[in-house]
């Protein structure tokens, strides 16, 4: 007998409704445009609609749980906050509220970054664990960290921003507007910085159309085959990474710190030097004791496998 | 009626027994030579004796844990680990084991640092919150992490380690082997380096035999009294340590964080500028969330009420 959840994953453009069997396998996947709703009952009840086509194509009469990832989410109140960016619904939206009335099963709403970490545990790399950090490298840089199985809200419902941990005083400006957090060295936009500066070095400085088109796709694809100024791009990112999660070590010590993001699929030309920085910042207590690895969640599957693991751990 | 607890405090000097109120009162006190114990038997006798001689003289007949705080211990285990450093007794100490078997109550073992923050928690001024940090400052620094009631342990049993968080890539040499640790700049040593640097950039150099007699004591009173070279070694303190304790916000956005430890003895020196270098490097979504206070522990009773918490907690 097979226990089926719930995972959906709101984004700007799609809100992707997926049926997950307990194993991590996606039954069945819906699809809304996410832009098509202005008012949250109409949303609500798209949601509803897909949910109960999927359990009526796989002649599925229960589910465990529906849980929700979701921008500018709010875990404690289980809403998306009002005033969300990318979002056409500007009011607020008690998703956990509503769609509990509908299903009669616990509903649990959390933000990307987290779902990623709920994934990895529950159906990923971390099945088993009890101590993991997940970093999303992207447009910026998202953390999720799970302490004794649960992760971490802390008393804000905000924790987990890894992404600014500053590990160089007074760096390089940040969108945040503080200076030298990580975020600036090893996101998207900092590794194509990485790659700029690193082209100069070499002698080659790129032209003001170069930089301007350059795009951090290109630098990890460059690097997986070895171009010699992408790699050391990638080397850069590494170096700082290998200090910032060394740092994040010394907090959880957890059992194993996994990376995932478009920038990630340079592969070991990322994972060989983040290695090798992060075992020579690690206190000697976690040396040898602590793995860097790559996620195990299937990129398509990974945002609807987080959002249903958020309600296989919360309920 | 009264709930009674116990807490131990092992030194390498002295092995202090507390009786403890559930209040956080310190009812009474035995005090055993540590050195004098050369076999874990006659140790654990010695403690147990000192146990029941406290309880008649209160008139106790029933006491809900024990929690002890020991050097090199392994809370997982319950035990000191064997070879350690300041004790004579260079054998395993299964302590939990040994004394559960004599008085037939849960007992807890954890480290120093780790005590603190139980009892910044249960009996100081962290009563009520869910979580919190603890970070003492002294020949080294230790801290204690409170997540959701419970201290983080993490997978090596070991973490919490705030005190060699990398401030400074390629910083000051730290006594760990690496370089640039928060310890560095923020211990006792780090403060004494902080005022030979501050004295120099006055114009005023120490001379060598100064320099080699310096202590972190003399610094801190004559900031207190508001000697400006010492004010403007504690200013640097800040600094580094508001960066630090920024970056542990991101982690678990706690409700606070409290410090502890001979240094912070300067007071308002210390502090006034803490909490501004604190909130300046603090991620936006923290700013004005999270307090930064002096312990609310007495310093004479933070270690016994330390251990007890432990059992308070963990039991």
């Amino acid at each position: 007998m097979n226990e089926y959840s719930i995972g959906i994953d709101i984004g700007g453009t799609n809100t992707d409704i997926g049926l997950v069997e307990a194993n991590g396998r996606v039954a069945g996947r819906q699809r809304l445009s996410t832009q098509t709703f202005t008012d949250k009952e109409s949303y609500v009840a798209a949601m509803s609609e897909g949910i109960r086509t999927l359990m009526q194509a796989h002649g599925v009469s229960h589910i465990a749980s529906i849980g929700i990832g979701a921008p500018n989410s709010n875990f404690f109140e289980g809403c998306i906050e009002a005033g969300t960016a990318n979002l056409p619904i500007k009011e607020r939206i008690p998703l956990k509220e509503m769609m509990e009335q509908i299903f009669n099963v616990n509903v649990v709403v959390d933000n990307d970054a987290n779902a990623a970490a709920y994934g990895e545990l529950v159906y990923g790399g971390g099945r088993g664990m009890r101590h993991l950090i997940t970093i999303t490298l992207g447009t910026g840089i998202g953390s999720g960290i799970i302490v004794d199985g649960k992760l971490v809200h802390g008393h804000t419902g905000t924790a987990g921003e890894l992404g600014h941990s500053i590990v160089m005083p007074h760096g390089r400006p940040c969108g945040c507007g503080r200076q030298g957090c990580i975020e600036t060295y090893a996101s998207a936009r900092g590794i194509c910085q990485n790659y700029i500066e690193a082209a100069k070095q070499a002698g080659r400085p790129l032209s003001v159309a170069e930089r301007e088109s350059l795009t951090c796709q290109q630098v990890g694809e460059a690097a997986a085959q070895g171009d010699p100024i992408a790699c050391q791009a990638y080397d850069t990112t590494a170096q700082w990474l290998g200090i910032a999660l060394a740092n994040a070590a010394n907090f959880s010590a957890p059992e194993a710190i996994f990376l995932m993001g478009g920038p990630t699929r340079a592969g070991e030309a990322l994972m060989q030097p983040l290695r090798k920085y992060f075992e020579e910042n690690l206190l000697f207590l976690y040396k040898n004791k602590i793995s860097v690895r790559l996620s195990e969640l299937n990129g398509n599957d990974a945002a609807i496998l987080g959002a249903a693991a958020i309600g296989r751990i919360e309920c």
